[in-house]
């Protein structure tokens, strides 16, 4: 059952899939194709990229058992097609690998925003195909196929979004992937997904992204001390405001609506705040630091912190 | 020259001070008992604190050579003392130990405040007392006397703060003292460093606070998820709002101007990504999301990450 890498954990049972071809071999793209071989999960693992630097990375790095740079080629006979790649890609890969789409083929991705994912892909994707939508939510602020590892995953939860009327033994198969990579299953439709997200994920990081870029537009000698003092907080946001650029734009773009939601409430409780610090109220300041600390007890108490 | 502890590292010559009192033992006075033990800085190290708890957890802990609970006592005779209490306590202390510091006795603190932590000491100590604010950037989200640790000053930088006149002498002991906590020392003005640290510091702990209180204002349906699914970003944000209150409280209420200033800049600088959001401008929050990554290399590049 193994392809005789030395990395393969023999006691995890014969592979889930055939043939996975993984689109894109970022950070979270390379990092389940190290998973996929670590736990056996794939019989052979196809990865496909249109950076030529990628392609020669996933080749030094061993990461695939064959390296592509066409998506419509790589993926005949795929039992699992991944899509790991920025949400503005999806619509013309979908439309380049539709027609070679076996009847049956599974195709998943590990997008953030899943409302519009699992349209795009529903639309253009012959109807002989299994969508499953997944989200991992995993990551580092590190972007590449060197920055991948195959533990990304593992205790973290992963959310799969299939539209109504998939075949539930397509959804079983993801799910058992990602059990295998270490990560718990959850299950909601894409629009619930979308408002959950807004607030734990897409808020946090367009804040991040905001003040990094207020400490940015200072004088540079102003900047040169954000830096150096940056241990004070400051160095925190900046982890989160290094994550890809263009994987973020198109959250954005595709969470609009409740992105902009959480934002609102958001700045109505900034403002709040501004107003008891001008005034000096001391009192509504000091309850409003008060009942943070019990989200954070909650979260190291259900081992995501 | 030792005091027959055996944590004391003998290779760093003889005390900086004969009796440090330090009034506070939380997570920073705590530390610096430790570090002013490990480094053999102070002969005799002296912890007051109001709290019982606390004063009983100094003394489990061996963290001082006296414990007292009466601030006027204990700076008898010390040729430093070094308030680590929040600021709204630095006016009564002051008023307090003043009667009782000996000539050429130095009064220290380590508070995120510098301007009013510097008038506050001056005014209310006797002029014959060496006045040198310090700040260490350096803390973690936990509180209390056993959070405290000796290498938490290590490869940080602490700001000394001295108003015009301080004797050079005074200051430099004190600068010692924080170089053989491992710590690296930069001077400043109060007004300059309360304008730096409202951005690297005060501001983003008003955020991160205010978006979790957002989230803590959710149904708790929606506040479970958020908690379960805290690792796409929001969790980093727990961590910095799970700090101290009443300190927090302090320092917005005593850095009130150079905190609403950065506010302001970062809510016109979210109000344009928002519009950004809004009209499905793609281009420029590609170009937003892409600056902040030079500042993030830079914080890799100063070790400050």
């Amino acid at each position: 059952m193994s392809d005789g890498l030395n990395q393969v954990d023999p006691g995890e049972g014969a592979p889930v899939f055939e043939r996975v071809v993984l689109i894109g071999l970022g950070l979270i793209g390379s990092s389940l194709a190290r998973a996929l071989r670590v736990h056996n999960i794939a019989r052979r693992i196809v990865a496909v990229d249109t950076s030529l630097d990628v392609c020669q990375a996933v080749d030094r790095l061993h990461l695939a058992d064959e390296t592509q740079s066409d998506a419509a080629l790589a993926v005949r006979g795929a039992d699992l097609v991944v899509l790991c790649v920025p949400l503005g890609a999806y619509e013309a890969i979908a439309q380049q690998i539709g027609p070679h789409l076996a009847p049956g083929a599974i195709v998943s991705d590990v997008g953030s925003v899943k409302e519009v994912a699992t349209n795009v892909l529903v639309q253009n994707l012959p109807a002989h195909v299994q969508v499953v939508p997944g989200h991992p939510i995993a990551g580092t602020e590190h972007s590449g196929p060197e920055a991948g590892f195959a533990k990304l995953f593992e205790g973290r939860w992963c959310i799969l979004t299939p539209p109504d009327g998939t075949d539930e033994a397509a959804v079983e198969r993801v799910a058992e992937m990602w059990r295998r990579c270490g990560s718990m299953i959850e299950r909601m439709d894409a629009p619930h997904h979308d408002k959950v997200l807004a607030i734990t994920s897409h808020l946090p990081h367009l804040i991040a992204y905001t003040i990094v870029g207020t400490a940015a537009d200072l004088a540079e000698d102003a900047k040169a001390e954000v830096i150096k003092f940056s241990a004070s907080g400051f160095r925190d946001f900046t982890r989160i405001a290094a994550s890809d650029p263009t994987m973020w734009r198109d959250v954005f773009l595709n969470n609009r609506e409740a992105t902009l939601e959480m934002l609102q409430r958001f700045t109505e409780d900034l403002t709040a705040l501004q107003k008891a610090i001008r005034r000096g109220d001391g009192e509504t300041l000091h309850r409003m630091f008060t009942r943070t600390r019990g989200i954070r007890r909650s979260i190291i108490d259900a081992r995501q912190a």
